[in-house]
């Protein structure tokens, strides 16, 4: 079948690339023109392969893309996921060559959106249409969503799905968005951790303050938040907000054992970011502090005077604004509960503090048994020679969590990014390498999903 | 003498009129030409009130004004400070009459520079001049310097004085500058706090981060300056640098004493500025604590993301501007080294800090047997009918300890000014009540002193 994408690389290619140059920035109303030119698109291009029930799921913000080929009577349906929306190309000066005027160079297909998620979605449609084309027919039944908004946080993909339960019901996602942990290392993703946001302000006074006339006889916001912060962890890096880790399983022996037989060099990973050291809670890894164990984060700390050289000013509020990483077991709700209570609680005197929870998301886990996840495995092992390693990824991957609340079915994620490609920021790439191993190892996927039955998937439905 | 004001009024508001229409802003380059007209004004003023040996004193920055009258053989020499520079009047659109547009409503005289400095340097000018034209002389030596720059920090006071030791020689220092206390209680300022500033930056990573792949297994820099700022007091709220308190006095029973038999109402002074209740160290009152005890606030504080919204990042640095107000006893480089070192020490893990140390001015007393704050007293006594309180102040007065290094005199605070007259914000005023008072209060200073003999002053010289 490699002898299929030989003998139609040329056109692939070229549609490939009218899809890269069409600059579908989700962020920016006024590229709302260019969003309607990839729904085109690929319409058109969902057409050509013989794609069925072509349509546009709409609503509040950027429709989506559905079509589907249903016809495997007794076969797995499988969803498959992706996007086509691209994130904005700023700082446009960084780019060797312009973002939405793609270029090859070196074996790398340079793009806004190459990596996040043009090509792996072309991958997954060149690799369906491939079989189509060759065997007029699909080992499983394929239904294809395509979102406009991942790069604005998804935020309407959950109503769109709701609203079409029936149209989209599956026996699980394929999931073509998100990164493979490494390129030199065949890995499956099994779990991400969840989210919960908070912001807060501490507020002492009605206006600002000279620190001559007033410092040391009234509380001092930034001195109040620092103290405030400091609270929430133990000196050993334990979150020491009260009922934090109820409900989280400490790693097992074997997850452990698992983690640490994976080939992973601590100080390069280090000395990649230029941090110092590995800093976190006292008796875990590095890859068990990302994976299994959850986090609190400041993301942003402010207040008082930032300009050059000083002021003598003792300000009347301070802000933050923190994130937490969750595992299984913790609620996201619950978690901005305890958060609130425990910065109420600590609150310096003369200190008022006011809070806003922001977006949550669980954390999410695929079945260590699920039938999909054991056809990705074999897939990958055939297709690179080698066992893939089962990994977590410390990052939140909200969509798992909500096929799994709404559809009732999970999500194994296939894509063949890497996530050193620099997505989201200049220079954005795909290795023309992924594409030949995508392609190949999508239609192995297709193929092995196809020896399946629906009734396989039933146990994991919820 | 009041009949020499109630005879002039017509012709000493007028000119004072002219000096406030003058928009010598001393922190904005463009202005510089105003500030040559004030110069230009006063000198001109000083002419036509018989001073003699009228010069500028010039260097890197704005030239000060000097002037003098030194015909009183056997008597002492004052040295008159003051000021003819001011702030910026920015809000514009904040002023109820233009802001160099000198304006009367309900017996204040508004103006940008009508409190801080240009009506009560005007009260002491006027006061010399009254004198000077009823009597033909003065009964003390005076000498007048009037700077440029105060606005900006004084920034070249000490070298034009360090240039001009001989010209400027004096007994002490009578500054018609600084604020009095309150405008219902007859006052004298006998100590000044003083001042050591420090900015730190500590850095985790050579970039930022996503929060969800490194959460939990790299440092956090905001995390982090929170716990290193939470350092460096003690839950008691004593200052935890070690030394910190080294050289520092207890407060005797008898200041005490004189601290709590002051009128003042902690509720209302509280209640004034929003704050929900006095806040500092343990064992002290609010007057205590803001004159006799050192005090540690962060000016600033801020990394991360400040924008709408959350961004799940772990930024990689963050950053910190700080400063103490220092009693008698401590040495600022001292407090600062104290200071660098406890962040050094005190730094989490994973972090790196970065230092830079500030200005510094050692806290002033005033020695309570100097012969000029008798005659402060006894004319405020004069004047308001009452005797009046020795009060401190929290701030940082540079002058008073800089003519003592330089001149070897100390400087009695003697401006009309009060602290309520929004100096440095929008509708700065000055009470025209307070012209009269001050002029013969000034008036009746000058009498005293010249009952006095320069060798009164020697023991107190350095």
């Amino acid at each position: 079948m490699s002898g299929w994408l030989a003998d139609n690389r040329e056109r692939v290619f070229a549609d490939l690339t009218r899809f890269l140059s069409i600059a579908s920035i989700s962020t920016d109303p006024q590229f709302k023109p260019k969003i309607a030119d990839a729904q085109r698109f690929l319409l058109a291009h969902l057409e050509a392969s013989r794609f069925e029930n072509r349509r546009l799921i709409e609503g509040d913000g950027h429709a989506a893309v559905y079509a589907d080929w249903l016809h495997a009577p007794g076969k797995p349906t499988l969803l498959v996921y992706g996007h086509y929306d691209v994130q904005p190309p700023d700082p446009l000066e960084a780019w060797t060559s312009p973002p939405f005027t793609p270029t090859v160079r070196d074996g790398r297909l340079y793009a806004r959106g190459a990596s996040d998620d043009k090509c792996p979605l072309f991958v997954a449609l060149t690799a369906a249409s491939a079989l189509l084309a060759a065997d007029g027919a699909l080992p499983v039944n394929l239904k294809l969503l395509i979102e406009g908004e991942e790069e604005v946080g998804s935020k309407n993909l959950e109503s769109y799905v709701r609203a079409n339960r029936a149209l989209l019901a599956a026996d699980f996602v394929l999931s073509a968005d998100g990164a493979r942990w490494r390129a030199d290392l065949p890995a499956v993703n099994v779990a991400s951790r969840g989210i919960a946001t908070l912001e807060f302000a501490l507020t002492t006074a009605a206006k600002d303050l000279h620190s001559g006339r007033y410092g040391g006889a009234v509380a001092n916001p930034l001195n109040a938040i620092a103290r405030l912060v400091a609270s929430l962890h133990e000196p050993s890096g334990r979150i020491a907000v009260e009922g934090f880790y109820d409900g989280v399983a400490e790693p097992t022996n074997a997850e452990r054992a698992a983690i640490a037989d994976l080939p992973f060099d601590e100080a390069a990973y280090i000395a990649a970011v230029g941090a110092s050291g590995p800093v976190g809670e006292a008796g875990y890894s590095t890859l068990e502090r990302q994976w299994l164990r959850p986090s609190l984060d400041l993301n942003g700390l402010w207040g008082g005077y930032q300009g050059t050289g000083s002021k003598t000013v003792i300000p009347h509020e301070a802000r933050a604004k923190l994130s937490s990483r969750l595992v299984p077991g913790q609620d996201p709700a619950r978690i901005v509960a305890l958060l609130q209570r425990h910065l109420e609680t600590h609150c310096p005197p003369g200190a008022k503090v006011e809070m806003k929870a922001g977006h949550g998301s669980p954390a999410y886990a695929l079945p260590p048994d699920h039938p999909a996840l054991a056809v990705a495995e074999a897939v990958l092992a055939e297709v690179h020679g080698r066992r893939p390693v089962r990994v977590r990824i410390g990052a939140t991957l909200p969509i798992s969590d909500m096929f799994k609340r709404v559809l009732g079915i999970d999500t194994i994620m296939f894509s063949y990014s890497t996530a050193d490609e620099d997505f989201h920021a200049p220079n954005e790439f795909f290795r023309l390498s992924s594409f030949d191993d995508g392609f190949a190892a999508w239609q192995s996927f297709l193929r092995r999903a196809g020896a399946l039955a629906p009734q396989d998937f039933r146990a994991f439905r919820r």
